[in-house]
């Protein structure tokens, strides 16, 4: 296959990333990025330099066109409301949802798919996801890709291994781990400052993710971290 | 219905947007427009002027950060390629084909009714259409209201009355002269320039909905209208 991969920066992404690089079946790789004037715009920074170090095509689309007449009602962007803390599964979660993001981020990766070539579209979307944004559910990528295989030329083929094998993001932290992937050069944090806050709903997802898997997050520190597992241990036995 | 037309300022959508306005199931309108450096950017100022006409509230979208990596091979876009001339069914048409334009247009005019509590997403596609752009075919709409059924929070329902009622740009036309629209209101030539140039294929394409609805086309003055109809006559009885 030659694929596009939507590249945040993120774990999940920089996972499927690793998997297309080790996967003989991929006979060309591109990264594209998008900048839509998220708050954690940290992450395009950890994109940017992974792809110069394994000398991978990197291209940052910005977008923020789009995304900044439609920012009024997510804390993502708009930097007047404050980020939720908690899990993703609360009801004030959806205040972090950007309307239609995976659907338009998909277009304009499929354009660019089209317009190089290309005949694979990777992204990272997952079952972990699917709670609280509706565009991760799986009916949305099955609708999605019908509609790529109408919509140009060519077939552009949807490529969403994580949701096919009913991984959540503890599972893709298992693989990468397995395959010796180094997280520290991923960003997740939803606040984007100089260290993860571990209170955004992203940080606690990453940090379970990692508590799960007996591993600390290299992008905590040591103290922070037996801190956080002594929490958790009080909450268990307690 | 709570709707958003995306607006080309061309005929099909003066026409449904002309429809919307009389429609009384709608109760609210508001109007999007494109700009995604086409050359006929010249269509923007028709809208935009028609908008502020009746009164409806005009957004102008730039999207051209999204289009500009992706426009080598569309003349629609690349001003140093030739806008080919002929009708839209020939191989060389394929030309003005811009990669996932329909689908990226409607994402984000998706994305704009979410965020503005519409329930309705109106675009002016017709049969006409279809057989260069494959993203203006039937399949292409069906999937893409199932998608949109799925990608957000709320249901948007995809308005696409030409492709379901089954009308080309004649009948379109046809319906818009019984109702009295006044199409010097609108902008159709790919060239842009002071005068529609009579030659490209969007130029052709409405003057023949004109010449077989029986109506100079109001941007033609009555000369060149009477020179077009004579070579056709001439082309027939020949």
């Amino acid at each position: 296959m030659k694929a596009v991969i939507i590249y945040s920066g993120g774990m999940d992404s920089y996972t499927l990333l690793n998997m297309l690089m080790e996967n003989k079946d991929v006979e060309e790789l591109k990264v594209l990025t998008f900048y839509y004037k998220q708050r954690h715009h940290k992450e395009l920074d950890y994109a940017r330099r992974f792809c110069e170090e394994v000398k991978i095509e990197f291209t940052l689309m910005d977008i923020s066109n789009i995304f900044q007449p439609l920012t009024n009602k997510s804390s993502l962007i708009n930097s007047s409301k404050d980020i939720p803390e908690g899990h993703y599964e609360d009801e004030n979660m959806k205040q972090t949802f950007v309307p239609n993001r995976n659907m338009i981020l998909l277009s304009v990766a499929a354009a660019y798919a089209f317009d190089n070539d290309l005949d694979t579209l990777a992204y990272g979307a997952h079952l972990g996801d699917h709670q609280i944004y509706p565009d991760c559910r799986k009916e949305f990528i099955d609708a999605m890709r019908v509609v790529l295989s109408l919509a140009n030329y060519n077939t552009i083929d949807l490529h969403v291994p994580f949701v096919t094998l009913g991984w959540d993001k503890r599972d893709i932290l298992k693989n990468g781990l397995a395959m010796g992937l180094d997280y520290s050069k991923t960003w997740t944090c939803y606040k984007g400052e100089v260290e993860p806050c571990m209170e955004c709903d992203a940080c606690r997802e990453r940090m379970e993710s990692f508590r799960v898997n007996s591993v600390r997050d290299p992008l905590i520190s040591e103290d922070k971290w037996i801190e956080y597992i002594k929490e958790f241990d009080e909450v268990i036995s307690g």
